[in-house]
């Protein structure tokens, strides 16, 4: 069947996460229910994977099959006037009928922001950790390179409580950036995928670091006990935004129309 | 009595603007309650300036008379614990007793974000006048030459219907500069004093102008009718950032203490 690629960002502030679930409001529950009313006929959205409440997309994608005949650019205007105004469909484009957009994934990039100042900006009160101890930046750097590579990184990663079944733990950071910015740090982590919380986890470990509430060396233990709760607590979510999920060239630029953004 | 200059961040989203008034809820009242409750007694806090409701500042200033003994330090940390997180305190110094913080101030800097692009970040969906018709950029830039100098600006003022009596309506806009910025435009304005409303007066013409519903020319003409009828609607508050307020050399540098930001 017709098979649609769904770029979409969400300011996950207001939500219990992407993936459906029993108690409180999601954004894949939105989302069927704005194709729902539009196609009169409920359709899967599938993610590249879950969002947990908090945490933001700059770009999330997603898939859809319908064999319905679809103007783009109107489906994506009547999706974005029926989404509330934080979350927006930034492009819709036909792919290929084997995509998926959760299997296809061949690597994600998140960035999660630490704001280190005395005062957080209200503008930017949804989309930092305020960390208040005094950090150094040199152990910050340093424990970074830590978690570059292939590694188990079972001791980084939550039980996932939601679907998806015992999962190979060994994934490859290919970039873990510290990147100064305004007030503070972003870091960049850049992998072939990410296991239930790995990022806030990893963060969490960096921080506590970089405050002087652990040492350097006990990241490599960590990774050996291959048990989470070894690892520091995890990062709050609302520093954290999925940025870019990456699949292979043969799914690209398969757009019959106008591109919209 | 000594004298107090403080510096604020806020969003106005959730506000009804800077200024006491009857009905909502107002930064200023905010404030002063904040200060009632760490000095056990009631200040009048004194601002630059009103902005209207959803209008935003990334410094906004205040000034306050107090005999209490003030460590500035642990006085911005429990005001910024009182307030909420969308009103920041950035600074408090002391500073001349005869500062005041609207009548001594010489100038302000407004900006105001346009957002052009198809699509509006949900990360932006409170920052940006989102303005969907088709724009030309010339017309914008052009446009904005005929409000910088002295003019009188009746035309683009609305009535204050709180406090201040009429007041001289010429003022001398020292710049206004259209910047190109992701997904649109910024617009700068820095003045020696603005009249109620007239940054979002002078956008809406503006705006009016680049997408064509009104002509270049029509601008002498209504600054000439001296009647703020003739001119366009005000632009929406939400693109609205107050960022700076101008002061004489003799009131600056005279922070005792430590600098907080």
């Amino acid at each position: 069947m017709p098979t649609y690629k769904i770029t979409i960002a969400y300011d996950g502030t207001a939500y219990s996460g992407w993936q459906i679930q029993p108690n409180g409001v999601t954004i894949q529950e939105l989302f069927e229910q704005a194709v729902q009313t539009i196609l009169r006929k409920k359709l899967g959205i599938i993610g590249s994977g879950r969002t947990d409440a908090g945490v933001h997309a700059a770009g999330q994608v997603a898939h859809f099959k319908t064999d319905a005949p679809l103007d783009l650019y109107r489906f994506q205007h009547s999706l974005n006037g029926l989404l509330p105004a934080d979350i927006r469909v930034l492009s819709i484009e036909p792919t290929l009928e084997n995509f998926h957009a959760q299997y296809s994934a061949t690597g994600k990039i998140y960035h999660y922001h630490l704001h280190l100042d005395y005062v957080l900006s209200p503008f930017e009160r949804y989309y930092r950790w305020h960390v208040r101890e005094k950090i150094d930046p040199d152990l910050l750097k340093i424990s970074a390179l830590k978690f570059i590579g292939t590694h188990d990184f079972t001791s980084f990663a939550n039980e996932a409580h939601l679907g998806s079944a015992a999962r190979n733990p060994v994934r490859r950071m290919k970039r873990l950036d510290v990147i100064s910015q305004p007030g503070g740090f972003r870091l960049e982590f850049e992998a072939d995928g990410f296991l239930y919380k790995m990022v806030r986890n990893i963060v969490g470990m960096m921080v506590d670091v970089a405050r002087g509430k652990r040492k350097l060396d006990e990241i490599e233990d960590i990774f050996a006990t291959k048990d989470r709760r070894s690892a520091a607590s995890a990062a709050p979510p609302q520093g954290l935004f999925l940025v870019k999920v990456h699949y292979p060239e043969c799914f690209q630029n398969l757009d019959s129309g106008r591109r919209l953004l």
